[in-house]
């Protein structure tokens, strides 16, 4: 059988976790919370199930959630999409990006991502058929930017699609209402369509803001815009995502989704569109997720780690030169095997492994959890 | 923006639960139950969030669950999968199948479809730059076969997958010991794969099995073998399937999988794991489900509907030659609009919408609905 993704192996995120499992280490690796979510969330997803919502949903998802997501993007970005015809529920984000991507790119068109980049973009542009051209951000004073000169000069007749993330995965750097306006340069007066991943949205900190492609009056026209609510409600094994689009580009997107999955949990969607009704959860989450991201900060403050600007996402990204000159899936093995605290090396983000000397932690954990963690890495 | 799946549309079953809805229809059209499922099953999955599991689970399923399938299936088909690496758990049998097709299908290679076949298989042989071959059944003494020779005859060299299907939607025929045997016949020696669509394996009637792929030994070898929990357990909403397949394939299958959909929910897989414990309810399922075909066949005894044989599926199909000329699509239409009870036209299943003058209901349904639906079928 000949494969149609050759260069794909085993998710280092399964990687490490499977690694932090077997010698008992504090996995700050793969991103999820250590933590139990809003019983209230539960409670609703129950009530749900009682009522009898246990058949297919509409396809594009229960209207009860498109309207409340409708309702929440209005609310947050300014833009209201019609939830008809303009939002699709999806089994999570990874679905929601794989599909975005078939449904527009075609065989031989180029795709440009911006490297470090979450690991499933490259691979569903290769299943497309679709070619992918990597920009790669630059360390400044403001940690990781976006090359907007770079990521123009990659643009040829053939790009189909620029993928964006912000907040970003793995660096924790962030969009900027500067950065759309150039992005919405480069891709203004094209037919360059646009991809989001946001699923960080509501993990900004400082008092900045989330600055979402759906803001903005040109991305928008073009875009893919893609969240997902476990992050955001810490129920990561949900799989309940959705992407909005406008209904041009929706559409083609239904057409794949359609015979992707179909259709995405109905008791999950229903509880989800009751705990939406409370904007609090979300609007709360940069907060409680700030402290964390400050506790964890200062922990590593005076240890031999330098600590990388952390802006959103529950991401801290550190350099490691002053440690070890080890590869980073060396370091990252070394910490999990050693120090009995497991973390992601950032090469894994590039295509070519590129090594930076970085590696990433999650902080979605408890206190305790973080203590722990940071009381081990002092050692060393 | 250049659609990657032209000839797309929204799918029937959609497009008739609409139609159904705005008419107050009974909806005998797309394939779902109208009551309600094992009240355990519900609390299986609510003590499974309640005691935590709302986090990714592993890529391929969890464990429990992988576990309980391979046991199931060797304990009624006889063979042994390695619960690690040859059982994937999927967002339903479409994600199961679309993944499939996706991982092993390359641009130009070729792929049998059997017609009439479930609407998803040809968009996801395109997507993946495949061309369909459709080879029709034929409708014989014992209702649709399959005629094999016509099978053989549609191999060329760029043949590289073979999708059956039995139980078959929407015919309710099934295969026999001796059409795997042709099958195998057909295969066997090349490198030619098969992709088995047995999402309604529990549903076979008058006492006969389920001649699950997974039985046959030089099938097996080749082949993706899926099913679902949705229609084994009346929750077709939950969107959980699964695939099987020797690890070779299986090594491909999750290439694919881990960047389509990542995983399953969680919760959903720690209640369904529990619930197969006991076997009761897939083993009781052709009981229950033989009462109501016959419920269903008796009261259109007698109409001017001639049934087709119903060996499996719950789905009955009718021809009704004797009461209209209309097409398939318009006859659906009238039957719902004016009868009030929906039904789904098999010419849907058809690539080029052969009509033969064959509508399908899905007999899923509660005792007293199906008597309404007979009610009202009878006068014409
Ligand atoms: C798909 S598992 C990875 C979770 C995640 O988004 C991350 O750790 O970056
Ligand atoms: C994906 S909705 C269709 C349900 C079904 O399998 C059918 O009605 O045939």
């Amino acid at each position: 059988l000949q494969s149609r993704l050759p260069s794909v192996g085993t998710t280092v995120f399964s990687v490490m976790s499977a690694l932090a499992a077997e010698h008992g280490a504090v996995n700050l690796g793969q991103g999820f919370p250590d933590f139990a979510c809003d019983p209230l969330l539960l409670d609703l997803v129950d009530a749900a199930m009682r009522a009898g919502h246990n058949q297919y949903p509409l396809m594009a998802g229960a209207p009860a959630l498109r309207s409340a997501i409708a309702t929440k993007i209005a609310a947050l970005y300014g833009r209201q999409y019609d939830a008809n015809a303009e939002i699709t529920v999806t089994a999570g984000a990874t679905q929601a990006l794989t599909t975005a991507i078939l449904c527009c790119v075609h065989p031989g068109d180029e795709v440009i991502i911006i490297e470090p980049a979450y690991d499933s973009y490259l691979p569903a542009v290769e299943l497309a058929g679709g070619k992918a051209v990597a920009v790669a951000m630059q360390v400044g004073e403001q940690g990781y930017v976006v090359p907007w000169d770079a990521v123009a000069a990659a643009v040829s007749p053939r790009t189909r699609l620029i993928i964006v993330n912000s907040p970003h995965n793995p660096t924790g750097s962030i969009l900027r209402a500067h950065d759309l306006d150039a992005l919405a340069a480069i891709v203004g007066g094209t037919d360059i369509l646009v991809l989001s991943d946001e699923v960080y949205e509501h993990m900004v900190y400082d008092g900045q803001r989330h600055e979402s492609v759906s803001r903005h009056p040109v991305l928008a026209e073009r875009a893919f815009v893609v969240s997902s609510f476990g992050k955001t409600y810490h129920v990561t094994g949900w799989k309940v995502g959705y992407v909005a689009a406008p209904a041009a580009l929706m559409a083609e997107f239904r057409k794949v989704h359609q015979y992707n999955v179909f259709t995405v949990n109905t008791p999950m969607q229903h509880g989800i569109a009751g705990y939406m009704a409370d904007p609090a959860p979300y609007l709360e989450l940069a907060g409680f997720y700030q402290k964390k991201r400050d506790l964890f900060r200062e922990g590593l403050t005076g240890t031999r780690f330098t600590l990388l600007p952390a802006d959103g996402t529950y991401f801290q990204c550190v350099k490691y030169d002053a440690i070890s000159s080890l590869a980073e899936a060396e370091f990252a093995k070394w910490l999990t095997a050693e120090i009995k605290v497991a973390a992601i090396p950032v090469s894994a983000f590039y295509r070519d492994g590129k090594e930076s000397g970085v590696v990433r932690f999650c902080f979605a954990k408890q206190d305790a959890t973080l203590r722990t963690a940071l009381e081990r890495l002092a050692t060393i």
